[in-house]
């Protein structure tokens, strides 16, 4: 049965893979972006150097590949998020909550500085623009059901959010961050 | 009078600093960031590429003066719209329709290619600062005066308006610059 042979060759690769990210971030929390080298990664991750260099070609490339991984477990939390809500302007806010929280995460902390080293990475735009289109379909439907104001284009909105939900990763606290949702959310409000 | 002397020599210098970095702004906007040579400055500055050497070492040097300068005129631009308006709120409203104006004009075209360029440019912290400091008065103005609400500290609705203003960068028009200010000033009306 070449095909289940195959699906257990990928599931393999994909938990070899996992284990060789997750054991360069966390080298990299330990011991700062710069000291970690490909013989430490593949110690930590259990496999031999040969092996691992059949994943990847240097830590660069992992720190990227990791970065990556980030950005689509965010971006599914954020779905998850979405479908377990009902009303449209509810359901916008939970998702707008759920961001400005890892926004805050991210930035403090390690993982801010692996940002700022990749924030060159060209590959995130198409996250980005999945980001925005999210927001946008929330708000356009928020809007339509009179929860939100409906004079301006939703994605002139969606963008509004996400620039000021950036805030987030400058605050000092997750009660900063409750508050900063909540002022975005009253800028969306109907005008009266 | 050696005192006049001085003043006379600095004004000169000036006068030249000045003019290196309008010619060399001029030549990244014409032939590219990259293709830039200080013997092109040298030249369309008018002076000599030994004098030019005592100003600046290399181009680099001169991107990350012209980025300062631009940056110190913002913020007197902003001094300048906040003397002129009265009342708290519509002197914070000035303020952050003229930097949305600014944003809009600087992410587009030639500026924002060196922006980009800059962007881990550790000197622009102090001058983030100021402006952070600058929205923060005038929220606590008309947060005191009752314009907008005052159950959020002035720092954290600062930055919540300095991160959505930079949505303005990414918009098509003016018109849409318009629309955020309207929003974001929204976001900071009293809690109803």
């Amino acid at each position: 049965m070449p095909k289940l042979w195959n699906e257990t060759i990928q599931a393999h690769r994909s938990q070899v893979r996992d284990a060789i990210l997750d054991t360069t971030a966390a080298l990299v929390f330990e011991r700062g972006l710069r000291s970690v080298t490909m013989a430490q990664i593949a110690e930590g991750a259990g496999i031999g150097r040969a092996t691992l260099y059949k994943y990847f070609s240097d830590v660069d490339a992992i720190l990227h590949a990791w970065h990556h991984r980030q950005i689509a477990d965010h971006l599914a939390q954020l779905g998850v998020v979405r479908e377990q809500v009902g009303e449209p302007g509810a359901r916008l806010e939970a998702v707008l909550a759920a961001y400005a929280r890892i926004v805050h995460k991210t930035r403090h902390g390690h993982e801010s500085d692996i940002g700022r080293f990749l924030h060159r990475d060209e590959h995130l735009a198409e996250p980005q623009r999945q980001l925005h289109e999210l927001i946008t379909g929330l708000v356009a439907d928020a809007a339509q059901a009179g929860e939100l104001r409906g004079d301006i284009p939703p994605g002139e909105l969606a963008a509004y959010c996400l620039h000021a939900l950036d805030a987030a990763g400058a605050l000092p606290s997750q009660a900063a961050v409750g508050r900063l949702v909540t002022v975005i959310l009253s800028g969306l409000r109907p005008a009266s």
